[in-house]
């Protein structure tokens, strides 16, 4: 099925991920983002053609267009196989593992943070989740064309069959018993983050083998998911790149 | 000026932070939230009034009100000197310094990172930035209740300031020569973050002592602002506390 994908960054990395699969391309702006997209769109033969705002609203339904869109299918969703044959050959393979998200705002987010620190895949419920769409991927800022996502029926089903893979699985939880920063994460792990609203399912959490907590420092109880999820997977990312860690400077004290 | 605050935990803050300012209180929900507030607010002595969505969505102008919305003015900025007050007696002391973040939705998901991370405040410039509405209280999921936010005219200005408070700036930037993991923050530290789009101005980012990257492992080559933010005063934050730091652990295998 053909969607309008829209937003700079999301048609952008559309065209760069799998430019065959666009069908057309709608351009209501004059600057050097809408001129970089036309030449792209000509070198790629792809059909262009300049519009109105009003035109490209009409199509995404949305006013956060950014005055382009693209008719495409959405990405794929890989499975299971596939999904395994991303951490053959790999030491050190991070996977992202939703329980519930809801909000696109929020899955898309999720999608950029899993990107940025390098995580394998993000693996979500088939139901009661939202699902790749136009609005996560804008939220997404195109992450979400690089980003492998595998559904599975069963959530917690999908935990036993990565921990026979070889993989730890780390709960990202406000009562866990380990602070984030403590745990030494195994080189395989999965990071599984619930809802905001209601956190990871109780027979989720049972099939975790450690939950982490952040310690929040200030008054409201809570971090969003994205927020968690990035804080979390790079201290992972920093700790498999065996960073050197500053130790705590109680007197380095600026110098100018 | 009164605005009408709206969303089930920015209200919620609202009430516990400052409930003698608020006016008047709407609820469309039935549920333990909606009970929740409505005796929060006979016990406050707030005038509460259920209704139906649709008035609050119109005194709100927006759909994502929550069934919840409360007549008050907007928190407060915070002058110089009550900033100053701020780390008066404290060794440890962390700022969020905002270079023109100009959507209330970003505004808000940072606002909520400094609370969470322990900032103790967040400066912005007067112009060419957000500042505080409902639309960033909601966003802030409350937590725009408790960070003091204070806004200057002159960005550059204020950095030079903070320096000679005893503050080491340290600005997010891309293009940073050092990794941020790798970085021994002082004790009295302001982060400073640029806009989505541009990033920190040039004779802002001139003021800072230095410049620390976030190495990103993905194909789309940046982080949501409030990622960002979070992922280093976490850091920070966990190196002020002592955090004993898990070493690299190229062998540690789950044992379940």
């Amino acid at each position: 099925m053909e969607v309008w994908i829209y937003g700079a960054r999301p048609v952008e990395e559309l065209l760069r991920r799998r430019p065959r699969q666009v069908r057309e391309l709608l351009l209501a702006r004059q600057d050097q983002t809408g001129r970089r997209l036309e030449a792209t769109a000509a070198q790629q033969r792809i059909p262009a053609r300049r519009c109105r705002p009003a035109e490209i609203a009409e199509r995404t339904r949305t006013p956060s267009h950014q005055g382009v869109a693209a008719r495409a299918p959405l990405p794929e969703y890989l499975d299971w196989d596939g999904l395994r044959g991303r951490w053959r050959g790999l030491t050190v393979a991070r996977l992202l593992v939703l329980d519930c998200i809801q909000d696109p705002q929020n899955l898309g987010a999720l999608l950029r943070v899993a990107d940025g620190a390098g995580a394998l895949a993000v693996i979500l419920p088939q139901d009661r989740s939202a699902g790749l769409s136009p609005a996560v991927l804008s939220a997404s800022a195109g992450a979400g064309e690089w980003v492998p996502v595998t559904r599975v029926v069963n959530l917690r089903r999908a935990l036993e069959k990565l921990k026979q893979e070889g993989f730890w699985i780390v709960a990202a939880d406000p009562g866990g018993e380990r602070d984030y920063r403590e745990a030494a994460y195994a080189e395989k792990t999965a990071l599984v983050i619930g809802s905001e609203g209601t956190g990871i399912r109780p027979l989720v959490l049972r099939a975790c083998d450690l939950r982490v907590r952040i310690p929040l420092r200030g008054q409201v109880k809570s971090l969003n998911a994205a927020a968690a999820a990035g804080i979390i997977l790079f201290e992972m990312a920093g700790q498999a790149a065996g960073t050197p860690k500053a130790a705590p400077s109680p007197s380095s004290l600026p110098s100018g």
